[in-house]
Parts: C-alpha cells; sequence; structure tokens
C-alpha cells in the first residue's frame, strides 16, 4: 500500500451532530492541504465544506485512495462494507469514546491525520468472513468483519442447529442460535455470548452457541481456513435468521444450508504508530488494577 | 438499637496513612461532641489525640454503642469478626473508593457521622454465616460475613467435595473447591466463580464450586435456613483448607464433616439514610449505559 | 388437599404416539379402580378408551380433583396454565426422559399412580409469576410457572431495558433481553442464560440477562416478594417481546410498562413420597462422580 | 515417521489392576508377533509377562520406536514428558472410559494396536509449551502438553499478576491465577476457568485467569508463536505456585520472571484411522441432540 493518500473519502455516523463537527473540520483541514475530497451519498448535506464533491458510490470507490470513517464501531463495520471489496484502507474516527475499530480521539483527529498523511502509521489486515446460503436453488452471500450470526427470531422457542467443519459433523446445538466471529468480532456479540477474546492476528475463528441448552456446549475455536457449515434442524418455529454484522442476510429454513468461511479479501485498517491494541482492550473492558474492585475480599 | 451512640469505638486498616488521617480527624470531632472514643488495639498508635482512650479488647467490645471502621470491605470483615457476638452496630468509612460494606467515603465523612449521632440512619441486619468442623473428636468454628471456602491447597490436583443439604446428598464436586457465601458475601469471592448477585435482604445462601470439573455444576442458591454439609473424598492431597471471610479455619482430610449453616447472630450496619444498594452495585460493577461498551455492535 | 381424587382429568403432548399409549393405558387402569376419568379437549382423540369422557374446558377444570399430564416439561408448563387458578393438583409423567417437572417414568405410571391414589404422595407448592404489561390504557397479564422474558425481535440489533426493583432504579440493561424467573424456572432458559439453579422452596426470583453487553451485568437475585418493573428504552428496534413460559404475551414498546410479581395462587405438584429433587437435578445436569470427565486432569 | 514399531515401550497408571490386565495382554501379543516390549520402570513388576524387558529409562527411550500407555489422560500427560524429547510417538488406551488423549478403548485394544503396526493410523503433532521461571541468578524450566498454570498456594487471598504479550503489558490480573493451554489443554483446566475450546491445529494458545477479580477479565487466545510473560506483584502471599501439567515446577516470588513460549519439538499422537475429535468430544461433554435436557423448555 502507498502511503499516498491523493483522494480522500470521508462517512460518518448519519444525524449526529458532533460527527457532522468532525466532518466539517476534517474536509477543510483535507480540502486545504491539496487533498480531493469525496462525500459518501449515506451522508449527503453533512459535510458542511463546499469543495467537497458530492459523487456516486461507485466513483467514490474506483477513486478512492482512503476512506475515514467518523463514529462508532458501528460506522466502522459499514465503512467496512463499503470498502473491503476495492481495497480500500480504513481510518475510524470515534465520536468521544474510544471504539474498537474507531481508535483515534476527536480531539487528536487533525494530529493524527496530518501524521498519518505522512506516512506515519501501521496498516494492518484483519480477516474477514464470506456467508453464503443456499436456499431453493438460489445463493445469497455476504461478507462480514466481525460475524455471521443465526438467531431464532420466535422468542418463545429454542432451534437446533446442526453444524460441520470442513464436513465433519460437531454437535447439533439447541438454543438460541450460533455466532461465528473473526478474531475482530470476538470482542463484539460473541464476548456477550461467553466467548473467548481472540487477539486480532490470530489464525482462527470462533464459534460461539448462543444461551445453549446444554451447558458443555462451548465456545470452540478453529482454525482459520475452516469452512463452517450450518443448517437448521425441522422444526415448529416461524424461521430463524442469517446476519453478517448486525445487517440481515436472509431467513434460513430447515434443508437451507448456510457455508461460513474465512473471506479472500481482508480489511485493512490504518492505526496510529502507537496504536496497542491492549491499551483498547483494557480501556472497553474496564481492565486495570485497583479500579475495578470487586469488594469484600481486599 | 437506640440512636445513642455515647460510646464509639474505632478501628481501621493498619499503616495506611490516608486512614490514619481519617481516624484523626474523626477521633478529634466526636471527642470534641462529648461522646467518649476508643480505640481498638490493632490500630494503636494510629489515632493522633490524646482523649482517645487505649482500651484492651475485651472492655472496648463490653463499653462501645457503635464501632466505626476505615478502610476498605476487608476492614469491614475484620471489624465485623469483633463486634458480631457483641450486637454493637458497625458503621463503613471507605479510603476514597466506594466499598460494598465502607459505603461512605471520606470527604463526607464528618457530616454523615453526624446525621447519624442525630439518629438519622438505617440499620440493616446482614446474615452471616458458623462454620463447625469436626476433625478427630475435637470441633472448630469461626462465623463469617462474606462467606466460607474450601478449597484445596495443592495447585496441581484436584479435589472430590461432597455436599448435603439438611442431610440429602447433593452432588460430588470435582475441582478446586467450594464456596458458600450469604447475600453479603455474594458480590465477593463466589461473584469470581460464576455465583449470582443476591440482595442482601434475599433468605438464601449460595454454594459456587470453584473451577468445577463438571460443566454443569453451577452455582445453587437454597434458602437461608438450610444446613449444609461438606466432606472431602479420599485424595492422594495434601489436604484441603476451610476460611471464613479469608481467614484459615483449619485443614479438611477425608472424613472430617464441615458444617456451615446460618449463624444466630446477625451483624448490624449503619448506612446513611439515602442508602440505595443498587447506586453502589452500579458503581462497583461499572454498570451504566453508554459507559462500559463492548463496542462492536453499537 | 385431599388424596381422594374421584375425577381425574388427562393431558398429553398432542400428536406423539408414546404419549398416546401411556394415555391409553392410564385411562383403562383409571375407570377399572371406578374413577371418572376426563379428557383435555386438547388431546381429543388421542385417548383409546371408550369410558373416558369428553368435557368442555370450563366442565372439566370445575370437577377435577387431578390432573395427570403426560409428556415433557412443556406439556406440564401447559397443564399448569390450564390449573394453576382452580387450585387442582397436578402429577407429571414424561414420555422416557425424566423431566423437573414430569418426574415419573412411564414404566413406573401404574403402579406410583397407585400410591398416589392411596395417599402416599408429596405435595410441593412451587411459586409462580404474573406478568402485567400496560400499553396503551389496557393492560394484559398472564401468569407463568417458570419465565417471564422480554427478548428483542430484530437479530441485528441490541436493546436497553430499564429495570427496577420496588420503586428503586437496578440498571438499563443493553443486550438481547432479560429473563425473570422462579426458581422453578431456574433450570429452564435462565440457566442457559448463566443463571444460577435455585432450589425450589427458596423464597426468591432471579433476573438474568441475555447476552449483556456489559460483562459485570450479572444475574441477580432478589426475594420472592419483590416487585420487578422492566421498561423498553426508546430505541430504532421493530420491537421486543414478553411471553410467559414461551408463550408470546404482548409486544413491549418504549413507554409501556411490565411488572412482574409472584403470583397469589402457586401451583401444586404432585410428587411419589421419594421424591428427591436433587436426583432429578444430578440426572438432567449429568452430574455424578467420574463419569463427566473433563479430560486430562485425572 | 515410520510405520515399522519393531520396538515398543509399555507404560501405565500403576496401581490400577485393570491397567495390569490390559498391559499384560498386550505385552503377550506384542511379544508373540516378534515385537520387543520394554517396560518402563514406573510399572516395573505390572507386566506379568516374562519375555518383556526391564531396561533403564534412557535405554528405554533410546530404543523405543512407540510408546503405548494404558490409563486415564493423567498418564498419557505422564508419558508425554517421557517421550517428547526423544521424538517417540505415543499411543493412548484408556481403561474404559474414553480420554480426550487415551483414545482407545480396552476392548478393541489388540485390534486396534495391529492395526496400527500395518500402518494404517493417523500421526497427529501436537503443539507443547516450554515454561521457564528465572529466578535469583537461576532458571528452571519444563514443557507441558496440556498447561503451565500460576496458582496462588494461600486460599485467603487474591494475587496480582502482570502478564505481557511479545513485551507489549496486557493486563494486571487479580484473582487465584492464571492457566496458559495448548489447544490440547484447552478441554482440561482452562476449560473448567471458563476457557473455549480450541480445536488440537489450532495455531494459537489461551490464557485463561482463574477466578478473575474483575469479571471483564475474559479468557484472552492468541497465536502461537508469541512469548507470554507473567510477574507476580509485591503482595503479603506466602508465594504462588508454577506448575506444568499439574506438576509443580517451582515457586514463583515478586521479582521473578516466568516465560511461556511454544516449545521447539511437539508430541505425536498415534491414531485409529477413523479418529474423529469431534466425536470424543461429543462424548466427554455429553453433548447430542435430546440426550441433556435442561428441562422445562421443550
Amino acid at each position: 500500500m502507498t502511503a499516498r493518500f491523493d483522494t480522500i473519502a470521508l462517512t460518518g455516523k448519519p444525524g449526529d451532530p458532533h460527527v457532522e463537527d468532525s466532518l466539517g473540520a476534517l474536509a477543510r483541514h483535507l480540502v486545504g492541504l491539496g487533498r480531493r475530497v469525496l462525500a459518501d451519498p449515506s451522508i449527503d448535506g453533512m459535510v458542511n465544506e463546499p469543495r467537497v464533491e458530492n459523487v456516486p458510490l461507485d466513483e467514490l470507490l474506483a477513486s478512492a485512495d482512503l476512506m475515514v470513517a467518523i463514529g462508532g464501531d458501528g460506522t466502522m463495520l459499514y465503512a467496512t462494507r463499503l470498502v473491503a471489496a476495492h481495497d480500500i484502507p480504513l481510518l475510524g474516527i470515534n465520536r468521544g469514546r474510544l471504539g474498537f475499530l474507531a481508535d483515534i480521539g476527536p480531539r487528536e483527529m487533525i494530529e493524527r491525520v496530518d501524521q498519518m498523511l505522512a506516512g506515519r502509521f501501521v496498516a494492518e489486515k484483519r480477516q474477514m468472513l464470506t456467508a453464503e446460503l443456499e436456499c431453493g436453488g438460489e445463493t445469497v452471500s455476504a461478507s462480514a468483519l466481525n460475524d455471521v450470526v443465526v438467531q431464532k427470531r420466535d422468542p418463545g422457542r429454542m432451534m437446533d442447529l446442526e453444524t460441520s467443519i470442513d464436513g465433519v459433523y460437531v454437535n447439533t446445538h439447541g438454543g438460541d442460535g450460533l455466532v461465528i466471529a473473526t478474531p475482530t468480532g470476538s470482542t463484539a456479540y460473541a464476548l456477550s455470548g461467553g466467548g473467548p477474546i481472540i487477539y486480532p492476528g490470530t489464525d482462527a475463528l470462533v464459534m460461539v452457541p448462543i444461551c445453549p441448552h446444554t451447558l458443555s456446549d462451548r465456545p470452540l475455536v478453529v482454525p482459520g481456513d475452516k469452512t463452517i457449515a450450518v443448517s437448521l434442524v425441522a422444526t415448529e418455529d416461524s424461521g430463524s435468521e442469517v446476519s453478517c454484522d448486525g445487517h440481515s442476510l436472509a431467513v434460513i429454513h430447515p434443508g437451507d444450508h448456510l457455508i461460513v468461511r474465512r473471506a479472500e479479501r481482508r480489511a485493512t485498517l490504518l492505526h496510529p504508530e502507537d496504536y496497542d491494541y491492549f491499551r483498547i482492550l483494557r480501556s472497553k473492558l474496564h481492565w486495570g488494577r485497583g479500579k475495578h474492585g470487586r469488594g469484600g475480599r481486599e
């Protein structure tokens, strides 16, 4: 990857006035530096700087050397969906609260962006997933940076999901569903389901059953090159939903096959040179000696 | 209980300069109000106020109408051991960080104590446990505000503990040990072992297996009037230890019987009138909307 | 309660041939003993014994001295909904696999029923819950033996639930939902969510957050006489569902108030004289020394 | 590796009569096939077959082409310690209950061994760990197939462990200790501590805090080539113990540095051709549809 970012695309969380302020400030700064700045159509009208170009999305993706996303980690997931297939690196600015993915604060934004434009950054490749669901002769597919989730829609019932890895039967999981997460996604929904934290560079995926009926049905970490197949065992349910990074892909029915594997392309995240994953982890998870007293034992 | 606290005993965490400052300030204030102030021998020399009386422990316990403990929750456990058998209410001042038991901050200490001396307080009775271990014809016993713990000493091995409730066999728990906790202790060691939070007024105890070999060997909540018996199944271990609120009671051997039941006396904690258990819980456990983001899903 | 069960109502899991066999055998046996036997309309046509009376449900509930349900724990929940308001005791026969509620096996059915008709049984009262949802001026309500569950319908998003106990704010739980369970329900869905096992006689309820966003948002056990209020914080969601024992009560919207408290009536379960809750627990959870090896450490 | 196993070493769980029977039967069979059979000195006198040679351990390790261990997974860990440095493949026969490592049953022993001698087997390389503890200028070290554990000895107190990965500070873990496990060890002690199951071929290690004080201090999976450093923060404790596969290595004191990394050599396990890791997992963890009912929700 080149450190020359001549054309920079901007996106952000729509409707957030803090994001709007940061978008305007960043756009003025970048235009002032002589860069070409493009606005994602989804933030149309939010960037208060006339020299920013509002171009169609396909033109934006064909031209941009870098995308900057301003918002939370949800905005970063959105931006990743846009740029991943185009190999455009992504930089995340948070709105004030540190994110796992949007790891630059709004107050340090200009200084950090200047460092990055000067070539002082770390480019990190993050594994993504591809989900393919065959149903009725057709195949729908999507990619995910965090996770592919199969989850029941009917609150009153359990469902049974049959899983296999590289064609070998693993288990029939009774419960509310299954999360298949990348290391990046291990700190998102999978963590709420009891999964481990997985260091981003680990060549692994994790399968986390959601509210499993069997208490020993625990999270399973597998090598990153494994192909995971999931099918729904016939039930009286109203159907279960497959989602990628929280976006619905399709409803899965008994007989359908969901195939989840590592995507060919990886996302590229740009970080400041002093990027420290564990510092973010400690901050997000409130780790740190003496600060999280459980009490009664000190 | 009367709201007249004429004779007030002080204790605190030995060796902590912040505690020393608070002890001195509080002692001067109380003496100035005409109260008789006694210092626990364990803080001998820490209370910098000549009018404070250094008396033997038995005299202190015979005379005090109230004990004030300054330190963390560990200091409160220590103070509870002193006063519980003498029905002396206990007030906890923390050193700066809120505790589950020491719930008054050092800066509000004087104001809060004045309110309490004026009768504006909540007196809360907290359930305690009694542990009796019969070994070789003799019986040793102790009481606990938080928990009675049976734990292996030999890191390399598991042990098997057989439990029964009111004489009915429950389970043989393979693992590192067992915590039997009161509602007060549910937020201490039992919580680290995966136990639930139990609201202090609940008439219940909880048995939490430590690192259980069987994944379905989950915490078990039982009515507060149950008698729990624990015995060690014969192993090659070097023995397991029984402790009450973190203090060793004895080593338990195969054939010994540990009996844990609710103590006859309860501890009396004094709180400010606006005491709110859930506020403490939210603070200690870092709850609260928007503050504890796991990220990647917002 | 009298031990005279002159009129006995039967119900069972519809469509299960094993249940059909057991229903027929039991009906013939009871009729042969001179008892009046009524069939629940929901099993119309399943009881192959002409002397059994098919009566409308209201007549059945007005006449029955005992209901026998044959099936799994789901069938027992169904039967409890029928009989709880009518103070009719309930006896559960399982289809071959021991249930928490249906604790008599099909092979011992006749012998056990005879013992019970001879007055040799244990009658156990089980706490139930009442859920009331006020929405738009109207109130819908239902009762539950196991649990009241609030759960998001939209797999991709989290929701925030604000809870209070007896009017005191507890927490704003971000995640997939909340289970409020009785001791009976503690071994059902609440257990999958990480809740403790609660001995049936314990005077307590448990609130178990489902896949909580905050890792310290743990199960909370409260006294059985507490009133729990739940409301949905405004979100962009498609709405969340309230269910009682797995049956949908209503969709909850921001501004609606769900009130959960102990029901006035309790369910009455009949057990054999040698009933042992812990034996069922050990069997259902695969406890037991030496049988559940985790391996690698023995 | 060759499929010619001319010289076969035997070991087993001492003092177990079932193991003695199997050792005798296997020895007679192998001698009858013309193989040279050596007995590990630790089972001296257990192999009832005069043609078996009792040789010193170093001679055994210099000569053996294969070691067969009869017992549980603990016996397999013992055997691995013997053979790992000598590149001798290892075959495990269990005593009747399937193990994660000893995956051949006693009744199929002869048939399975014959298949293996005929070259019909799967040779699986399993990652091991090396633990080095520098204390007082000296270094002690050991290897482990399952895990390296740092654990407090004093039941009443917590300890603080500071960890870093490849020199980058991770966290200060307050609690009872830390398990660093291979994928093989992920189903042993690490699983009891709440760690994930890791498929054996995954290039990863897992760090599992034991009874952590901070509830968000969750298991962390890292790439297999990372170097993990652990040091004890100064406390009043009586010291903490480092163990490898359950065997004590040394006591760790504040200031000592424990370094854990992947060992250069890997263990070689032989399995039957139809070896299926997930089948063993399902069996050991009591997975499987319909068999592990939690009840009340079906």
